[in-house]
């Protein structure tokens, strides 16, 4: 019978003594005199399984000799073992090697720098902290969608070639079919865009959030889950060139609404992290960031701080004017930096906050102007050792502010008046958030570079793989 | 108390009498000398939920004009209506109009063609049709992770940018940071790709799949699930230039094991779909696509049948000297084509077949060579009524005639060195297969043009919204 270690942790009691077949990797072979062990993964969980062998086994010198890398398929009895860390082995009838590995194996039982493993980020799935951490992503993933449909929210695949730029902002990718040294020119000597493709200038989507609403109001409640790009061109541990976002945008929903159902998703994802993910999260917690399930635990306990911006800048100069060191004080009105991210959450509400209503000027045309027309309905949400998290805001569903706004900003119109029909044809009250993926990964295995929690990451000058 | 349609369908007994609020769009508005009914969707449901308003409301005047699109927010009490086709309406005490729609809003309550609604595809959604549509996609795209993940398959998010082309053909889109009016050259006037954001030539990916051999020889048993592209200048029914693909990929597996989960796959989506969708295919089964849910019940019944391609066409032979009219009956070693497609399974298996081995000469790179030297462990799922659904292989895991393989079609091993990696460090049989999700969506509502099932579908010479 077929079994994967994850089903033999469940039942190795039922299966006693019973002769079973089990797929993995080599991950050590230590032999000695008489027998040896083989610990394989099977990639099912993040344990190993014991295989002992022996020398009367006829093949026992092959055995021996089986390296680090090989894909073995084992066929043995179950032998329930109560005094080891693992509560089973097998003991081999036979072993046959699927496919060999030679000695120069990069992904050896010993410390590899997590730099060298993203030289091998086809292999490094099969070491401990990448095959932890890359379950954790299929599982909140799945998580993520459980939450959504529960709720009768709608998934909406948004395009991701757009003509479209939906931040007002960002710098982009190109797409384009046309021979680069060939570009065809019009008469006036401008790219002759009419002949590539879309027949026009296209690019990939910063952000499915425009065409969200659209789904919006018609479906009230739906969400996007996709990749998104950005050609920043910036090197630092959080940012990567594509990456995946989910963003949920609800009609009849104001700001309030939205902050609710962030608190809730994310709790939510905790919660089935820490049940669904156990395993996971202990060796993140014992490896890699120690304290990690308490402070996970630890949003699940009370209701989610709420402050303003301006209240929240306020705060930071009354720390400042009482000894906390910070290396930037920042206006009211301006922007607020890591430092006060992590002051705000670790120091002075020990948890994640909302910060809400920011002033107009640094956030995106599309957000509610409040009544005060100096800040809009915008919140970042802002976690204990990952700063912001998600950012969301009430749309502006007024058309004639929404078209003052963007003239303010001198963008055009022209591209965007689907989006303005979204005012005229029964627009409503309605709100949405976006959160990267990667971002949440990191907070919740606490994993520090976001090259680590994507399979083959995109960053400046590198697309390998 | 907020409620949605969709909770009111299941809830209306316990409340009758009681006062709730609902929040949709008007479809429709007919009033009456004294009294009036909205018809009020809220995208939570197929159905729409009727609203009597009366003339002793003081703002009688005001709700005998409220136009088809506007946002409503109703008041009102659930009044029982056994005798109706909906067991239940709302007999409003306020109705406050959210969103107003003017005149000329696109959707008024009459037949639409499906090309007019295309162009407005921001606002289409808001159609019977499109709600069905896209509320299948949604749920169906939910229950494929959840056929996965209950299995323990884990999900990957295989690059999007990327610089291999994973068929070794196909036609692809260019991402790039340059201005397309200042490209660029190295001494040898060719571009100079080293200036680009990623420092080399890079695409949109066809395909997750060699990624996904990556993740399968550590994990077993991996998917993915995300956009695809194609450059292909073809404007058909069944092509998109923006796609999403679903694609599992097996360690330890052959081609038989492949097979089996594909058809376990395809009867878990039909069964979900007859289950938590019924309304929506009894709408499609009625004015789509008649005879839709027949036709879905009956490929749960029997398993699917199986045939080499060599006798496929053997049967076409036949078929065609016993009076079977084909405009082309293909040579042992060609393609098949549509005709053949609903032939097999239309008129000989009337039922989903699964055609296998393959002549290589018209199969990719990585498909695992047959002992006859001539045809590769590869399979396509036709299924009634769509024709090929689902495309699959054994990989070739032998690293030598891999290799033999790449250099017969003159392919470089340059930027696939990690891709040889696979098969010299513990590559073992391993299968996959590619199934096109909005082929999938096609086939389980009847809608005949991808463009139908697609929310903001790009084809050449379109990229709107």
């Amino acid at each position: 019978m077929k079994i994967t270690n994850k089903e033999l942790q469940t039942k190795y009691v039922k299966l006693e003594n019973k002769q079973v077949v089990l797929s993995g990797w080599v991950r050590t072979n230590r032999d000695q005199k008489s027998f040896g062990f083989l610990t394989i993964n099977d990639g099912s969980t993040l344990d190993n399984v014991q295989v002992v062998y022996a020398e009367e086994d006829s093949d026992f010198e092959t055995l021996r000799h089986i390296r680090v890398g090989a894909a073995v398929v084992v066929e043995g009895n179950v032998v329930v073992t109560p005094l080891n860390a693992q509560k089973y082995e097998l003991r081999a009838t036979n072993v046959a090697i699927a496919g060999d590995s030679p000695e120069n194996y990069p992904i050896q039982p010993k410390r590899h720098t997590r730099e060298f493993l993203r030289e091998v980020a086809h292999l490094r799935v099969r070491t401990n902290l990448f095959n932890a951490v890359f379950r954790v992503r299929s599982k909140v993933a799945y998580a993520i969608h459980k939450f959504f449909q529960e709720q009768n929210f709608v998934y909406v695949h948004t395009p991701i070639i757009t003509s479209n730029d939906g931040e007002g902002a960002g710098q982009m990718f190109n797409v384009t079919t046309f021979d680069l040294d060939k570009i065809p020119y019009n008469d006036s000597k401008e790219v002759d865009y009419s002949k590539d493709f879309f027949g026009k200038r296209t690019n990939l989507a910063v952000t499915g959030q425009l065409e969200a609403e659209s789904y919006a109001l018609a479906f009230s409640n739906v969400y996007t889950f996709g990749p998104t790009f950005r050609a920043e061109n910036s090197n630092t541990l959080t940012h990567a060139s594509e990456f995946w976002m989910i963003e949920p945008e609800m009609a009849f929903c104001d700001l309030k609404g939205d902050m609710k159902i962030m608190e809730n998703m994310l709790k939510y994802l905790v919660k089935y992290s820490l049940k669904e993910l156990r395993p996971e999260l202990e060796f993140f917690d014992k490896f890699v960031s120690p304290g990690l399930i308490t402070k996970l635990e630890a949003i699940l306990k009370k209701p989610f701080a709420r402050i303003t911006h301006y209240n929240a800048i306020k705060l930071i100069h009354e720390a400042s004017k009482n000894g906390v060191k910070f290396e930037n004080v920042p206006a009211y009105g301006e922007d607020i930096g890591k430092e006060h991210e992590k002051f705000l959450t670790e120091k002075h509400f020990n948890g994640p906050v909302f910060v809400t209503n920011w002033p107009k000027e640094i956030k995106a045309f599309y957000m509610k102007l409040n009544k005060d027309n100096r800040t809009v309905a915008a919140v970042d949400l802002l976690v204990p050792g990952s700063g912001e998290l998600c950012g969301g805001s009430q749309r502006e569903e007024d058309y004639d502010k929404l078209v003052v706004r963007m003239k303010e900003l001198n963008m055009s119109e022209k591209g965007l008046e689907w989006y303005l029909d979204l005012r005229k044809y029964g627009g409503c009250v309605h709100s949405g958030f976006g959160m990267g993926f990667e971002r949440l990964i990191m907070y919740l295995t606490g994993v520090e570079n976001i090259r680590d929690v994507l399979p083959f990451p995109r960053t400046p000058k590198n697309a390998e793989f």
